[in-house]
């Protein structure tokens, strides 16, 4: 491949590249614009971030369009390769994020419309918060190829998932003390299970980036594999 | 490309293809085996489908990887490589079903272990069934490439979203009735949970088989861009 070549290629990844990035801090502020909809009933809020879920969408199709004429176009080698497989699978998660985001609002519009006076008093802010952290720490580990980066991601998905159990926990005291409370309770622990499941999201995008720089396939080992594989040269 | 080339190519993307339909086989299993151990109690058939899970992770990591070999090796052209980008993206369809289903067994193995006594009544095997049958359909649709079957598929993902609505609204009555139900009727509620997400994958991967056929991306249209796609030439 001529050098001239190379440099076009590269510079057709960087713009790959810089499309997730955007794609992604535009999925980092619906995550907040959710959750401010919910905690402080704003309905406007969460019906703008059901709307901007076909943003998202569109991103994911431009994308993936972007990875498939680049491979035809530049036929990369194996280790190129990998780097625009791994992107497109992280698109994959990324797009499925905007997904749970739009069940949030839809679950926060249906607690404001039903006009439920059973709320259960349960903190999802600092749940929230763990995620946006995760999904931002991941995308900066994809920014900057580091994997130590996300190799912190794993570990705080355990974190996440502690956090949807102890908000189902105080869900489950709610409702078994006053049974009015179990329908806008259920709508609720959908939004933490949403919540969770973006965790999950982040923790498998971060696993994409190992891989990418790594060459190592980590998505089944646990944190363990991700340790060794941040480690070796 | 000579044609001995291009032969060996077909070669390998059926070797790919065929890989993908016992990754389905398995997990189609793996579905009814779960839904038997709930059902029926079965705990050591409930340990199995959890062991199991990890035969799916590591056909996952073996189909991506070769995918990955045959666009390296062959460089295929547009059309080809849609067909295995397509693949690559069902590959992690398959595996999330995996997951979920893994999630069955074991809220079914929470609630044989905690003796629960006040077990909500309702009937998840119409739902999983329904599952079932979509992704059977979809695997059909891909081992013949048959747009209209997996155009069918969209349209039963509405009825399994009816069937998850209508369990949740009678684990709603149980557990007002009776919150001694709640605990165990919330695990029954995230099974259920998972039944939809199996039919949420299937929808996304049927959508897949239409771009692999059409060309055309009909992840974002509804039902009505899949009729469309189906009916094209």
């Amino acid at each position: 491949m001529s050098e001239h070549i190379s440099k076009r290629y590269d510079h057709e990844l960087e713009g790959v590249r810089t499309g997730l990035l955007q794609m992604g801090g535009l999925i980092e502020q619906q995550i907040e614009h959710a959750m401010r909809g919910v905690i402080e009933r704003n309905l406007p809020m969460l019906e703008e971030v059901i709307a901007n879920d076909k943003k998202v969408n569109a991103m994911e199709v431009e994308l993936d369009d972007a990875c498939i004429h680049l491979i035809a176009k530049r036929q990369p080698a194996a280790g190129d390769l990998r780097v625009i497989m791994s992107v497109v699978k992280i698109i994959t998660d990324l797009e499925r994020i905007g997904d749970e985001v739009k069940k949030i609002a839809k679950m926060g519009r249906h607690i404001l419309e039903s006009d439920a006076v059973f709320v259960p008093r349960v903190e999802l802010r600092h749940a929230a918060s763990l995620a946006v952290d995760m999904l931002r720490r991941t995308l900066d580990s994809l920014a900057r190829m580091d994997v130590g980066s996300a190799t912190e991601v794993v570990r705080q998905d355990k974190e996440v998932d502690a956090e949807f159990k102890s908000i189902m926990r105080q869900l489950i005291t709610f409702m078994m003390e006053d049974p009015r409370t179990i329908s806008c309770g259920l709508d609720l622990l959908f939004i933490a299970k949403a919540i969770e499941r973006i965790g999950d999201h982040s923790k498998n995008m971060a696993q994409y980036v190992v891989f990418m720089v790594k060459g190592t396939d980590v998505r089944h080992g646990g944190l363990a594999a991700m340790e060794a594989a941040a480690a070796s040269d």
